[in-house]
């Protein structure tokens, strides 16, 4: 039997099969007994843990048991500036921003540009530099405490990160590297290292502040291998090991089971796009689930399993009531395809605009937000 | 026909053929009319160039052409602190006195705490920081003028560094660098990565000044692997390839054809050994070239070809006469071997009394000498 899906950090494919990916990657299945745990904490449950959209963990149950006992954990997640931020990038900082919220966690954010500058021929390390700092606002634009978030863009930090970065090296071989990132003799020594300085910002709570404080990484479940590294790592250099929680991706408006793309336009809808711009996009590229003719929806109904609109709406629309109400009609025929559309053109325009708002003003605060040596 | 000596980065055994190995290596020999011309603006030559201990070079022309037509050069060489200086350290930093003094150039020392950190399973960073700044009064010891001189410990520059390094480490392969340094796929990853951080000073006066400065090398000859692959980057990232000029190595107290090494105590006299440890090492250690009594010394004559003793004093004794002399007069018998060793523990004792002087005041202007983020 062939898998009819690929999943790692450098290739998102096919249907995923998010159980099976859990069996794979030897992660677990967040349960009712583990949310009822964080809803004690919390008060409502994020719709995004409701939806199980966050559907899989690593040691949250340690993060939680340490946290009963008065000991502080940190989140830890990151962006690789290869161009502008979609709304897919959004997903786990606006949930990042509710643990933040609820458990008074800072936020350790990485911003990758040596990453990406050594991955991509055609970009300069100022180009990837730039668009850092650009991909910064969006994150900011999330609303988190300036008091407790830290935003740092690896090479403008490059002092306190590779001091980190080669502590970790030192306990990884090349053999290691290959197998965890598909990483080959072709690929060059400035990515085959790169993995350390992904580690690094895993331990650099515990650094900066001189005693052990374990990170949690709310990230898409494609990233999970680069934490095994560092969780093999870190009990070798006296640290907690990283804890994690994985969503599921926002499909690519071109169809479900793939993943948006920043280089890849049409699938995306960007934090900078117009009105217009995300209307046309929604309009012209959103997978369908509906039927090929009016009548034949009406008489069938749609499908909004494989419909992106709907899938879409599960991400980014807060009240449960309304969502079970468009599933229903869409499903009974009663709502077209059109008007679904519209409903998520809606819902995203507005979103953007606020976030936009919230975006020019974090220029203004940037600063206060960023971390450098 | 086999090869009866090893001579990379990692590995110097065996007599080395310094002929074959300017083939091997494709380096050019520095031949009379190359010192005719360095001799038209220093004056008289140096006695390590005067010796051949300085004996191999590549693109020395060019640097003497740009020289010539008004361009300045940068000197670039360093030291991996694994433990304390010895004396076979000194020999490219003496050189490259002379160089500064006679050019006008200036010297860019690295010291590599993250390398022999990362290389050495039982140093901690600590320790290779620590050794680092202790090697730095070595090279300061040497009399460098403090508006020219730049040394930095990798960890301590790492910002500027690292920046420079990902753009050269994106132009190698790590096939490249299993090729040129002998990595595997057991090698870490920081090792893996580390080739570029070594390249990164070849071009570090050019970012440094804004202008293209070409950077010349004095180093071991077992060191010049190294530098190929900055040569072979240098164009692409639009910087001058380093030229380097090459010495001898300095034999091992126990034995010629071989190099001191750190880790070997009864090889080296480290610059920090008092009066009676280096008569004691000389005395026990070193290699004669004598005969079995003193009889058949007197008829037969010495050895000075393999006497280490007499080695020794090619790298320290600047008067070509005296050394003349000894050579003669052991040759003939009639210098006992004894003789010679305490002409080199007065040589060796005298110069290190020096030194140490020089060494102490260092502490306190450090600061003067050291880059750092």
């Amino acid at each position: 039997m062939t898998k009819k899906y690929t999943v790692t950090p450098w290739e998102v494919t096919g249907e995923v099969d998010y159980d099976k990916l859990i069996k794979e990657f030897g992660t677990e299945k967040i349960n009712e007994h583990l949310l009822e745990r964080i809803k004690k904490h919390t008060g409502e449950l994020h719709y995004m843990l409701r939806r199980k959209i966050f559907f899989s963990h690593r040691d949250l149950n340690l993060v939680l048991d340490e946290y009963e006992k008065g000991m502080e954990f940190a989140l830890y997640t990151g962006r690789g500036p290869s161009g502008n931020t979609h709304i897919g990038h959004l997903v786990p900082w606006i949930f990042c921003k509710y643990l933040q919220d609820k458990f008074g966690a800072e936020l350790y954010f990485q911003i990758t540009d040596d990453e990406k500058f050594m991955l991509k021929p055609e970009l300069t390390l100022e180009k990837t530099n730039e668009l850092g700092y650009e991909n910064a606002l969006d994150v900011i634009a999330c609303g988190f405490n300036p008091d407790k978030t830290f935003i740092f863009v690896d090479t403008d930090y490059a002092k306190t990160l590779y001091k980190l970065s080669i502590q970790i090296a030192k306990k990884v071989t090349t053999s290691s590297a290959k197998a965890v990132f598909g990483f080959t003799n072709e690929t060059n020594i400035g990515m085959m290292f790169w993995p350390a300085v992904q580690a690094a910002p895993c331990f650099l709570p515990s650094v900066l502040k001189g005693k052990k404080i374990r990170t949690l990484i709310p990230a898409a479940i494609d990233q999970d291998p680069y934490w095994r590294i560092s969780r093999d790592v870190a009990p070798k250099l006296g640290f907690p090991k990283t804890a994690a929680i994985h969503n599921l991706f926002l499909p690519a408006l071109t169809g479900q089971g793939s993943k948006m793309s920043a280089s890849h336009e049409e699938t995306a809808v960007y934090t900078t796009d117009s009105e217009d711009i995300v209307a046309k996009k929604i309009k012209k590229y959103a997978f369908s689930g509906g039927q090929a003719t009016i009548d034949e929806h009406r008489k069938k109904g749609g499908n909004p399993d494989v419909d992106v609109s709907y899938q879409w709406l599960t991400f980014f629309e807060e009240d449960d009531k309304k969502l079970e109400n468009i599933y229903r009609e869409y499903k009974e025929g009663k709502m077209l395809t059109g008007e679904l559309k519209q409903i998520l053109t809606d819902k995203i325009v507005n979103f953007l605009k606020k976030h936009q708002e919230k975006r020019e003003k974090a220029k203004k605060v940037l600063d206060k937000f960023i971390l450098k040596d």
